[in-house]
């Protein structure tokens, strides 16, 4: 994926050494760095309506998305949110309704976890689009460059809920007719999961373009490979809307879930597969073949 | 002007009470809150190809101009820059080059000040599209709403060059002929001159949008009014190119010098005017007529 390329020649070319940075730019879902006493982790990412939302998705969703997206990336650190800024370009022709729509539903979510929503630049342009721009603090952080031999491969909740659902709505379906709309339009970070995870995992990530980049990632920054066993995996969820073979490539190459994976010597949650020695991503299929798990993913976000 | 009513209802809606949270949504240029025992000052900007970039701009001036932007708000409250991190949209028709170039303008200035660019999301748009997000740490900040009757009221530099510039640009001029390139392509973000200004001023702001905005938002969080002198403005730099009243219109409505303006009991800078008893902002002309200053500026960002 370019997105990726680009993101090499910005770490290349932005990268600093400072003592008061732990974690640097494309280093991780997230920056981390000292301020006081403090371990502060930051992350931005950005939204836009023709590529990031879904026809048919609310103001408050879209809301919801912009502060959510960010909220994930903090929870596959373990960190614990608390401040929040955003830049929102409105096209000319929306009227204050949506804005305020877009405000609440931002607002609900920011509630919810104690973050203070406290700066946002509004302007105008072609798209509608939102950048945010999330702070929360961590005791104990979790990277994707930890994870050790022998450790289970666990996820917090199952996959491919939102890219089933968005096929759906490509082919046709109103949205009270999809399988899982809030999957699609207002998935939960799972911000709790985060800290309570960060407490024993060795590597953590949100999984926010698919499993197979997660766990490629893990697997080339922490320099071991990873099984994951065909067996354990669970797609009764899928199997009512489409058959099995889809249903698996759903679990493995899909985005926007919003869950984490993780790997720990303890799983709280739904364990796939181990680390193991060597490099790259496989999965054991149930008569025991070997298929490499490439670093693809639907790139609907 | 728009932005300030969506300000408005943004600042209504998702104002917080919270113990750590010192300057909140919509109050200033920058919020301030509390992580340890520093007080953190956090701004987030966005500039957009068609309204923020004038033609004939070059990549590394782009990089450099995001974070300026972002940098000046932070110089607006006295704080130091640490941090920073951007979301940028590229145009699928975006070249490599042009990506690399936009990226060592912010490095340049990024490295001039020490600060940290820690983080970084990448994605495609119909727009080339930068939002930024700096963070710094002040010991003691300053707001727009502190300005004491009997202050002096002082400008960091000469106003109007940009605007000067920029309509030099419009009316068919390149960019090697106008009159201050330097303060249109590549201003510098009073970084040095608002960590001094901090240790005496009472209110400061930068001047983003235009003096006269700067100056209504002074007087009005502050509950005061403001005397501007004519005899006190120097408009020397801008005689070359308009006539009189035409400097002076730049002088008080132009913005994108990214100068700052403080009112102190003592002046750093070029003295310009007067904190009084009263409200509003007033122009007092050479032969002691008062003019009212509108909230109103060019809105070229």
């Amino acid at each position: 994926m370019r997105e990726f390329y680009l993101i090499e020649i910005a770490k290349k070319m932005l990268k600093v050494e400072r003592e008061n940075v732990i974690v640097g730019i494309g280093e991780d879902d997230c920056a981390v760095v000292r301020i006081g006493n403090k371990n502060v982790v930051m992350t931005a990412d950005c939204l836009h309506e023709k590529t990031d939302f879904p026809s048919g998705i609310k103001p408050e969703e879209i809301g919801h998305l912009a502060l959510a997206v960010n909220l994930s990336d903090l929870a596959g650190c373990g960190a614990k949110p608390s401040f929040f800024l955003y830049t929102i370009t409105l096209t000319r022709d929306t009227d204050e309704e949506k804005f305020r729509g877009i405000l609440r539903g931002m607002r609900d979510l920011a509630d919810r976890y104690d973050v203070a929503v406290i700066g946002g630049d509004t302007d105008f342009g072609d798209e509608l689009h939102i950048s945010g721009f999330a702070i929360g603090e961590a005791e104990r952080f979790v990277t994707q460059s930890g994870a050790k031999v022998g450790d289970y491969v666990c996820v917090t909740g199952l996959l491919g809920k939102a890219q089933l659902s968005l096929e759906q709505l490509f082919s046709g379906y109103d949205r009270d007719e999809i399988a899982y709309p809030e999957s699609l339009f207002k998935p939960e970070p799972r911000i709790k999961e985060g800290i309570e995870i960060a407490k024993h995992a060795n590597a953590m990530t949100d999984i926010s373009d698919s499993l197979a980049i997660s766990l490629n990632l893990i697997a080339e920054k922490s320099n071991v490979g990873i099984e994951i066993y065909e067996n354990s995996i669970t797609l009764d969820h899928l199997l009512g809307y489409v058959d099995y073979e889809k249903a698996l490539e759903l679990f493995l190459y899909a985005g926007g879930d919003y869950e984490l994976v993780y790997t720990s010597k303890q799983c709280q949650h739904v364990k796939i597969g181990k680390v193991v020695e060597g490099s790259g991503v496989w999965l054991i299929r149930k008569d025991g073949r070997r298929e490499k798990i490439e670093f693809k993913g639907f790139s609907h976000r």
